[in-house]
C-alpha cells in the first residue's frame, strides 16, 4: 500500500483522551523528578577517571529519578501488555515521546531508553520464557542495558542481505565469528546482552539466510576493540562500540524465535522506539529553531536585528512549515502502526526516517549560520546535534533505502490501480501517442 | 499564535462521518454527470468563433449538469448558514475539493468555481439586503459570474497599502479610477460584477484607507484592456483580465460594509475558496507523480526502464513523502478554520500557501524531466499544470509574503513564551556568554 | 579523460587578440545593421496571414541585413577552412556567440543559425563533391535553411541507439519509414533539407546500426504532422515539427559517410553550434538577472525597495556567481574543443549541457518571482525565455545522459590513477580496515 | 565593479612558464622532504603529554623540512619583493596553494601557515623599520608563530563596526580591554605576536574607530580562557582561542600604519592567504569526491556496486562538475587581484568565498552518505574535513556578508550601465508600463 493510498482513519491524528493524564504526569516527573538532577548528573561525569565509567553519584541520582517514576506508575508503561494487547497506541505513544525527547536522562528514568525499548519489545513477544526470566527480567527492572548488533564494517550493510558474521551449531553451541561495529550502548558498563544478527544458513533462500541469537557481552572472545566515533565524538560511556566475536559460544537456546528468522523479528522491532526517535528528532529541530530565533533577535549588525537581515525571516518559516509537515508524517506513522499494524505500516515509518533527519540536520545548519562562528563552538550544543541528526541518516538503513521502499510501494500501488485520475487536466487532452 | 503552538484538536484530521454521504455523491455526480461531457465541452469550445465567448452547446452541457446538482442537492453545499452558522466544515470541505479538483469543470456544475465562492461568502455575511438580492440571489442561482478585482500592475500589490486605484464620493456617487490586472474570470461573458478593492481614505491610517466597492462590468467606464497571459495561456474564456477603470460612477451603496473597512473584508474571504485552491494544487501533484510512473514504467533506454534508471526512484518517494506531507498541512489549515476561526488561523493558511505550489511545481517538474521533450509538449498537460501552480505562487500574495506572516508569527509566539525547552541539550550544558 | 584532468593550457581562456576585430565588427553589425530592424520585422510578423509563412517585407529586411554583413566579411565566419583548417577557434567564436545571443535575428544575418551551423559544418567536413554543391552551397549562401531529424515520439531517444526510423536499400534507392518529432526550423518555409539519423543495419553491432542520410523536406511521403509545442508556444514559422517519413524515398548517394557511420558523424556535430547555444543560455540568464535588477530596484513594497526585502539580495549575489562560474566554464568547453579536439572534449560539452541550462532556468525563474505576477505575462519576456531553456534540458539528450556522460569518465580516470592524495588530510590518519 | 563586467585579460587563467619550475620544486619537496615525515609527526603526537604543546622530536621533524626547503630555494616564497614589487602572482600561487593543500604540514615547512603570511604581508607592506626588525624578521626566519584578532564573542562581529574592543592612549601606551574569539593559531607555544583589531576612535565616523596594533601574547593581562571548539575539535596545539585583555598595556609605536586606519590595513590582508584557502577547500572537495568514488566502487549491495545505485552517478557528475567552476573562479579571482589589485578585485574574492565552502561542504557530505556510517567515524576524515569546511563559512566573515558585497557591486554597475541589452528577447517586445 502506497502512502498515498486514502483511508480517512489514518488521520486522526489527535492524541486519546485517556492518554492525557499519562502525558501529564510525564510532564511533571521530567520537571521535579529529572530536570532538577541533570545539571548534577553530567558535571559529576566530567570528573570521572575513566570515560566508560559512571562517576561515583551519577547513577545514584538516575536510581532516585527511577523509583520516583515507580512510584508515580510510569515505569515501563512503553510495553504493551502481551496477552491482552493492551497499551498505549503509537499515536499517544509520539505525543509522549515528544516530551521525552527534550531532556537527555528522561527516557532512563522511565525505562525507555534506545536500544533497549526494541529488545525489551522483542524479548517480550517472541523470547521463550527462559529468555524472558533470564534477561527481560532484569531489563524490565532496570538492572541491566542491552545492545543490538547488527551493522558490520566489512560489507554494505544497508543490505542486510551482506550480514557475514557467522554463528556455526557446534555441540549445543553456537559458534560466532565476525565483526560489528555501531553497536550504540554497549560501552555502558551496565550494558549485559546484546542481541546479534548472525548468518546462520548460508545456502537458503536470502531471507532465510539470518537469525538473531542473544550474545552476553562478557561472553568470552566477545572483544571490544574500541568506540567508533560519530563527528568526533565518542558519546562515552553510551558508546557505539566496535567489537569483534572470536570464536564466542553460547548455549543453543539463545537463539532467537529459531533459525533463519532473522528477518521475521526485524518485523517485530518497528515499535515504540523508532517513533520515539523520529519526534526526538523533530524536538532537536524545535530546539534549533528556537535558538535560532533567540540569537536573531538578541545582536545586531548592519544597524539592525539579525532576524531582519538578508533571508532570515524566510529561513524561520520554512523552518516552521517543515517541521508542522514532519510532525504530522511522524503522528500519522504511528498512527498507521495502530490502524495497519507494523508490517502494513513500515511504507509510512520508511517515509519518516527518509524525511525527518535529513530536513532536521538542515534546520540545525541554519540555526548554526545565524549564530555566527559561536554556533559551532561548545558554546552551544548545535554542532552536536547536528552529528547526532547526521548520523540518524544510517541508523537503521540510510536514507537511500528508505527512499527505495517508498518508490516500491508508489510503483506496485500504481500497477494494481484501475482508477487513475481521468486523462483531461486543466481542460486539454491527452492527444499522446 | 505560531504553527508550532500546539493543541491536540487541531489533530483531529478525519473527515466527520456526517460528510461521508455529501463526499459519496459529489464523486458520483462528477462520474455520471461530469466526466461524460468533458471531452465534448472542450471539443465543442475549439471551434468557437471568439476565444471569449462559448461555442454554441457548450454552456448547455454546463446547464444539464447543474440541474442534476440541484436535484441531488449538491447545489451551493459549500456555503454554511448564514444565520444558523451551519454548514460543512472547512476540514470535510478540504477531502470533496480533492474530488472536485479532478475534473475542471466539477466546480461550476456545483456552483463553487472560484472567485464567485469567495464573493458569495462575502455578500452572505457582510452585503446588505439590496446587495444580496441584486448580486448574492443571481450568483447563487448560478446565472451570473463575478470577478475579484485586487491587483494593480504600477504599484507592488504584495503589500495591498499600496492599492491606489481610487474611489471618491461625488454627489452619491463613487467615481473610480485606476488601473487592475489579473482579474481572473472576468474574461467570461456571463460575469457581471467585480467586488473591487480602492483606496478611499488616503489620509486615514494605514490599514483604514481601503474600501470594497461592487462594480458592475458593464459600468460606463470599465475598459477590458485585454487578457494578462500567464506562461502564454490566455486562458480564455475564463480570462486574467486586465481592466482601467476611467471614471466609473458607481452608486454609494454598492459599498461594502463601509468606507475604510476594505481590510476587514478580506479576512471574511479566508473561507473554503482558499482550501479548495491548496487541495487542487495537490491534486495536480498527484496526477503528475501518476504521469512520471507511467511514462517511467513504459519505457525503456540503455536497457533497462526509465524507472530504474538514475535518481529516479527516489525522485518518485520524494515526491509522495512531500505529497503526504502537504495534504495533512492543507487539512490542518482546514481544522484550525474550524476550530480557532479565520483570522486565527490565516497563520496555518499563509503556510499552506507558501508551501503547496512551489513544491508542487517541482514535482510537475521532474515529472516532465521523466517524459523527456514530449512532456513539455502539447501531448501532455505538464506544461499548463506548470503555467497554472507557477501563477499560484502569485495569486493572492507571493510565497515571501505568507513566508513573512508565518515568520511574524514564530517571533511573536517566542517573545511571549516563558516555557523555553531547558538549556540542556544532549547531554551538553550550554556555556556561554 | 575526466574533467579533473589538470591541463594548465586548458586554462588560457582569453580571447585572441586576433579576434578582436572581428568581435567588433559583430557587434558593429548588431547595432548598425540589425538592432533597428527588429522591431519591424516583428511587428510585420504579427500582420502575416499563415504562422507558417513570413508576411510580406519581412525576409527582405533580413536580405538587407545579410548583405551587409557579407560587405564587411561576416559572412559564415563561423566556418573554418576545411583544407587549411584554418578560421575561428571555439574559444574566440564563445565570445563572439555572447554577442549573437543578444538579439535574436543577429544569427541568421550572419548566417549561423542553429541547426544550420551543425549541418554546414557536417557535410563540409565529410559531405561529397555532390552533397557540397547540392546542399552545402545553397546553405553557404543563406538561399536555404535546414533541420536535422534525430528524436522520435516512440522511443527514449535519449538512447540514441533505440533509433528505430529505418531505412532500407531498395533499388539504388534508400526507402525510409517512421516517426520524427521537435525538428526545429523545418517549420520555416525556406527549409530544404534534412540530416535525418535512421537506422540502416539493425543487426549490427549497437554503434554501427545507425546512419545519417540527407532527406529533402519535399520528398514525396515526408509528412508534416504539425509542429510540437513547447510550453504553449510553437515558435512559429522556425517550429519543432512532428514528421513521418511514409516510404519517402531518396537516392542511394544521399548517404553521409557511410552506412553504419551515424555515431561517427555526430562526433563531428560537435561544433560551434554548441557552444553558441550555452553562451546563449548565459545570455538568458544575464538578461534574467538584468530584468530582476531593474524590477527590485525599481518598486517598493512595506516602505522598502523590493531590492531590500527578504532574500533578494541574496538571490542576486547567487545569481552572478553561478553566471560567472557558468560562463567560465562553457570558455573552458570551448577551449578545449580547440586543444583536445571534439572528441575528447565531448566531457566538458556534456558537463556544460548538464550544467547551464538547468541553472539558467533557475535564475529565469527567480527574476519572475522578484516580478510578481507580470513577470509570468506577456509583458515580461520571462516566461518565454524559460520556455526555451527549459526545453534546453531535453535537446541533444537530456542532463541526465550528459551528467552520466561526466560521471562515467570520473570513475574511468579513477580507475587508471596510480597519483591519489595521500590518505593523511587534515592531520589525521586513515585507520580503516 | 561586478563580476560581470567582461575583461578578456581576467579570464588568462593558465599559469605562468616561469612559475612552472617553482612549482615542480613544491611537488618535489613535498614529496621528498614532507610525505615521509607527516606520519611519524602525527604519532609523535599523539604521546604528548600536553595537548597545547609539541611533543619532543616533532619540531625537529618540521626544522629538517625546513632546512631542506632554504637549501632549495623555497623558503618565503610567497612574500613579493616590497621594493621591486616583483614576486610570484597571485594566480602562479593559486596554482601552487593547490598542492600545498595535499599535506597538513607542507605549508609551514615551506613559511607559508595561515595566519602568517597575512600577518607578514602586513607588517612587510606598512610595518615601521622598528616593526619589521622586532616581529616581521623572526616571522619570515621561521622562528615565531603570530595570530590576528579579530573577532569577538559578545557582538556580531560580521559587521566589523561592531568590534569593541577598547584601546585607551594612556602616558605613552595603549591600554587594552575586552575578549576575542577564534583567534586561530594562539594555541601554538611559538605564537608570540596577535595583530589585534581595537576601537580607538569611538566618535569617529563609523570607518575610521578602528586600528590594528601589535599586542605581544606575553603582555601581563592577556589571558587565554581557552580553545573554542569546532564540531567539538579543538585543533590542538594551533587552536582557536579565546583571549580577554584586561588593562594590557603596549608600548604606542606597537599601533600599524596609524589610529583609526584598521580597515585600510584590512584591504591589504587580501592577498595570498585568501587565495590559499580557497584552492584548500577545492582540495578538500577532491578528495572527498575521490573517496567517494573508491567506496562506491570497492562495496555492493543489492547485487549491485554502489557506485549503480540511485543517484550516485550523478551525485559524482554534479560533484565534478562544480569543482571545476569553483576552481576556475578561485583562478580568476587570483587573476583579478593581478590584474585590477586587491581592492577592486575584493569583489571576486567575496564570490569564492561565499561559493566555495557552502559547496565543498555538500560534497563531503555527499562522501559521506556513500561511504555509510563509517564514513562519519574516525575511519575516514570526512567528519574532520567537514567541520573545517563548516568552520570557513564564518571565518573572514559569514556566507551572508560576501553575498551581500557581491550584490552591491552588481547593483552599482547595474545603476552606472547605459548599455542594457535591448528590450527585445525571443522576438517579443516588452509591452509593459
Amino acid at each position: 500500500m502506497s502512502l498515498g493510498t486514502h483511508n480517512a482513519e489514518l488521520n486522526q491524528l489527535a492524541m486519546s483522551e485517556k492518554a492525557q493524564p499519562l502525558l501529564d504526569a510525564v510532564i511533571a516527573h521530567i520537571r521535579d523528578n529529572v530536570d532538577p538532577i541533570t545539571e548534577e548528573f553530567y558535571k559529576l561525569g566530567e570528573g570521572r577517571a575513566d570515560r566508560w565509567s559512571y562517576a561515583p553519584g551519577q547513577l545514584e541520582l538516575l536510581e532516585t529519578a527511577k523509583v520516583k517514576a515507580r512510584e508515580s506508575g510510569l515505569w515501563n508503561f512503553f510495553l504493551p501488555n502481551a496477552e491482552t494487547g493492551e497499551g498505549l497506541s503509537n499515536l499517544d505513544y509520539a505525543y509522549i515521546a515528544a516530551e521525552l525527547g527534550k531532556n537527555p536522562l528522561a527516557p532512563e528514568t522511565l525505562n525507555c531508553s534506545a536500544p533497549d525499548t526494541g529488545n525489551m519489545e522483542v524479548l517480550e513477544r517472541i523470547g521463550t520464557p527462559e529468555q524472558k526470566e533470564k534477561w527481560l527480567k532484569p531489563l524490565l527492572a532496570g538492572e541491566i542495558r542491552s545492545a543490538y548488533a547488527m551493522t558490520e564494517p566489512d560489507v554494505a550493510s544497508s543490505d542486510a542481505k551482506n550480514i557475514a558474521t557467522s554463528a556455526v551449531l557446534e555441540n549445543g553451541e553456537w559458534v560466532i565469528n565476525g565483526e560489528k561495529f555501531y553497536i550504540s550502548g554497549a560501552g555502558d558498563p551496565r550494558c549485559k546482552i546484546m542481541i546479534t544478527m548472525v548468518k546462520t544458513s548460508p545456502d537458503a533462500e536470502p531471507f532465510k539466510q539470518q537469525s538473531q541469537i542473544l550474545v552476553p557481552i562478557d561472553a568470552p572472545g566477545v572483544e571490544i576493540l574500541g568506540p567508533m566515533h560519530v563527528f568526533g565524538h565518542d558519546d562515552a560511556p553510551h558508546g557505539h562500540m566496535h567489537i569483534r566475536f572470536n570464536n564466542v559460544r553460547v548455549p543453543e537456546e539463545n537463539m532467537l524465535l529459531g533459525e533463519g528468522r532473522g528477518f521475521e523479528i526485524s518485523q517485530v522491532r518497528l515499535g515504540p522506539g523508532r517513533i520515539h526517535h523520529c519526534m526526538r528528532s523533530i524536538g532537536q529541530g524545535e530546539r534549533a529553531l528556537e535558538m535560532m530565533l533567540d540569537r536573531a533577535l538578541s545582536r545586531e549588525a548592519f544597524g539592525k536585528k539579525i532576524i531582519d537581515l538578508g533571508k532570515n525571516m524566510e529561513t524561520i518559516s520554512r523552518a516552521r512549515i517543515e517541521l508542522e509537515a514532519m510532525r504530522l508524517m511522524v503522528l500519522k506513522a504511528a498512527r498507521a502502526m495502530d490502524v495497519l499494524g507494523n508490517k502494513e505500516a513500515r511504507i509510512w515509518v520508511s517515509a519518516v526516517k527518509a524525511m525527518v533527519p535529513e530536513k532536521v540536520c538542515q534546520i540545525i545548519d541554519q540555526s548554526m549560520q545565524v549564530h555566527g562562528a559561536a554556533g559551532i563552538s561548545q558554546w552551544f550544543p548545535l554542532s552536536d546535534m547536528y552529528a547526532g541528526q547526521r548520523t540518524l541518516r544510517f541508523a537503521d538503513g540510510p536514507d537511500e533505502v528508505h527512499h527505495h521502499v517508498v518508490a516500491r510501494a508508489e510503483v506496485q500501488t500504481f500497477k494494481n490501480s484501475n482508477d487513475r485520475t481521468p486523462v483531461i487536466a486543466a481542460g486539454r487532452k491527452f492527444e499522446g501517442p
